[in-house]
């Protein structure tokens, strides 16, 4: 044994990772995400882990207390002096870990305007950090699955529809519970409350957003005390939000509220054409649901969430955002994306024990070694089945047969290949399901 | 335009990201590597990016500069005075970023020992961190490509032979210039030094290990200065690291040094086994070089080393450890893995002109939107399309055919696909390659 001193880790709690047999699970979800993601045509960037804090900030400041920020242990005594930060701040910006896919994209293109080729379809699956502090369900390190589309001074409605649909057939794809798309568009909801005259329009939808939260008596109180006691503005308010269906109806919900201004027309419009695009998709899938509201700050159009069919949490959501690397770039950049919450939906299904673990290796076949003296051999048969795109192990030693099958069924091997004991013997496969062993050609065999 | 104030971000050194035709191919290695890396049954697992500081330093604290913490923009003010670190040191370790696989790897077997089944294979392709100074080539950010093995007590020789064998296997799918094998065992050389009655056997592996990069002269100058000027020992101890061949006659000349004890002959033994068995390769891709050295503070046994052909550099390696776990376990877990250097080697192969890129969309097919009325029915055909396994996108707006075909030009989209233009008319597809137009069905057309 060692004589080491032994200092035993602990997880590390918002950071996560899966045995072997989960993480197998979530490496078929990424590969079955980015397969819908190419067939229509988004291609596969990446983008460091860091941006300049400068970047990050550009933005908003209000993301600033989420950030991490990278440091060197032993930075030197020089720069530590100079800076604090203990980075290398006489030639270097500072640098900070994402929070999110969007910033770095809006850099990215900012950056390589001249090399792309717009309407700029790009997906993106990587890490993000947030600092935040440590609680169940709050990841501090998660996978994100971002599409976007950025195009220069106008982003065809076309996209609008398209990024839900993608989403939709990604969720689908896992094989998981079905969801819902529920859209809106905010210049519904911000039109409405202009018309209505109020004034402090990001603090009403940011209060109407709670919705689910806190229920409608909270809200309406909130509201009316805001607005001086008037109790029947408040419901007004109320009243837009609670419109939505599965069908075409929610049109003449809206008209029915008696309210309109261009604004309003416009995000009607460009709401029927998204939902009216999205018919071909499964019944009831698509819901027009004026409630969705996400950080109406930063969309200006079109809004996404997706939920589970009949829940009220979202698991991931999107929309259009007028000028997404105006910050950057001296152009017009709109945009629109929609985000998958990978870790965050893989964590909630695992712990509802929805997800059942894959084997532990990704072997197909185990070729036993009869013994040493017949390891070449072996080794050739397992390097022809290999040759032929299964995934084969050559048992590591030739121990007893018994301990041989004992690893391949603790490792969940569904085949176990016999190479010849003896020359002249046939080739065997046993299936390890059903038990049954057969001859077999290492040429010719194929699972069935 | 905006009026909001222009921030041009620049590339941060060290943290290389590329465009998307570049990334497409990067995208296409790292599945090749993993589809060689599952056809042995290695198993995918991913770690946190960060571990707790004392995991990463439990191995040795001469990496310490090299590492990245973590830190919060905005930590409680609280949590700064008692710290300094900007980190909530009041119930969590400090964390820094991994520098490596293997340490993650160390930590994460000896965390889930219950629940994995040994000999543990696994692979791991992930984003490293090093707090290096900004400089050509140094990488502060990058992406490792690592197998390993690792077993309770005894790793059996045959995974020193197949490790090597994977990796080769995993180079030779890239399409990129042929790699060769370097292999050695560090017990022939130690064994070599003790039997000279060598003292301070780690500066003389250390100085031998610069021999490419310094040349005999200097390293023999620096051997006999420090044996006291005895210049016929630092001949000898040259004598060994010079052995190399791509035939088993590493063997006699090892033997005709005249130098053996028993952790030289095991050695011998090991290397001639793991030399035999990789003979089935390529002819010349297998070297017996007993120059590879590779931290030898660190490695117990076999050590690998691939370099191009001819060339001198490496381009990844690895070799057997001991007991990777042993301080954090109390258990004896030996292993032995070999890693590939992607970014590296991809930022090189780039740089030199090698890699040519994709086209700059994964989209095989641009179907046509031939005018906003017929959206419905061209949208139809592109699911058709998609629901066959073609990666497609439909225009965005139906704007003059000309304008349409640029964009697939621009994109390097193969084909475009045209959907009836008025009713009754048939469908029709363009080569974009020849200039080929032809008639053609949705349900039955194929790439040829």
């Amino acid at each position: 044994m060692s004589n080491q001193k032994i200092y035993k880790p602990k997880p590390i709690s918002g950071f996560p990772e899966w045995l072997p047999e989960y993480r197998a699970v979530e490496l078929q979800w990424m590969d079955k995400i980015r397969k819908v993601f190419e067939s229509y045509g988004y291609c596969s960037i990446e983008t460091p882990s860091v941006e300049e804090i400068d970047v990050l900030l550009a933005k908003s400041g209000e993301t600033e207390k989420e950030i991490y920020t990278l440091a060197r242990l032993q930075a030197d005594e020089e720069d530590k002096q100079k800076s604090g930060s203990g980075f290398n701040v006489k030639k270097e910006p500072r640098l900070a870990f994402h929070y999110d896919l969007t910033v770095p994209l809006a850099r990215y293109v900012a950056q390589n305007f001249n090399d792309l080729v717009f309407p700029f379809k790009r997906y993106q699956i990587q890490r993000v950090w947030r600092g935040e502090r440590p609680q169940k369900g709050r990841f501090r390190e998660f996978t994100q699955c971002d599409i976007d589309v950025v195009n220069i001074d106008k982003l065809p409605l076309h996209f609008d529809a398209e990024l839900p649909a993608v989403i939709f057939e990604a969720y689908q794809s896992l094989g998981i519970p079905s969801v819902e798309l529920h859209i809106s568009n905010r210049k519904i909801i911000v039109g409405y409350l202009q018309e209505l005259g109020i004034k402090d329009i990001p603090f009403v939808t940011r209060e109407l957003d709670k919705l689910d939260k806190l229920g409608s008596d909270k809200i309406l109180k909130i509201l009316s005390e805001s607005f001086g006691g008037d109790t029947l503005l408040a419901e007004k308010c109320l009243d837009i939000v609670r419109i939505n269906s599965f069908d075409n109806s929610f049109v003449e919900r809206i008209r029915a509220l008696g309210v309109t201004n261009e604004m309003l027309e416009q995000g009607l419009d460009e709401l029927k054409f998204v939902f009216d695009s999205l018919q071909y998709l499964p019944k009831d899938a698509v819901i027009a649901n004026l409630g969705i509201i996400r950080g109406l700050d930063y969309y200006t159009g079109t809004v996404v969430e997706t939920r589970f069919q009949g829940k009220s949490m979202s698991i991931g959501g999107g929309g259009r955002y007028d000028n997404l690397a105006g910050s950057f770039i001296n152009q017009k950049l709109p945009g629109i994306g929609v985000s998958i919450g990978l870790t965050r939906l893989f964590a909630m299904l695992l712990d509802d024990g929805y997800i059942r673990p894959c084997a532990k290796t990704p072997s197909q076949i185990l070729v036993v070694l009869p013994e040493e003296a017949r390891r070449a051999e072996a080794s050739v048969t397992a390097q022809m089945l290999r040759n032929r795109g299964f995934n084969v192990e050559l048992f590591h030693s030739g121990v007893k047969l018994k301990r041989q099958l004992a690893y391949a069924e603790k490792k969940g091997i569904p085949y176990v290949w016999f190479p010849p004991f003896s020359d002249g013997q046939p080739h065997e496969v046993k299936n390890m399901m059903s038990g049954e062993q057969t001859r077999a050609d290492p040429d010719r065999w194929t699972i069935n």
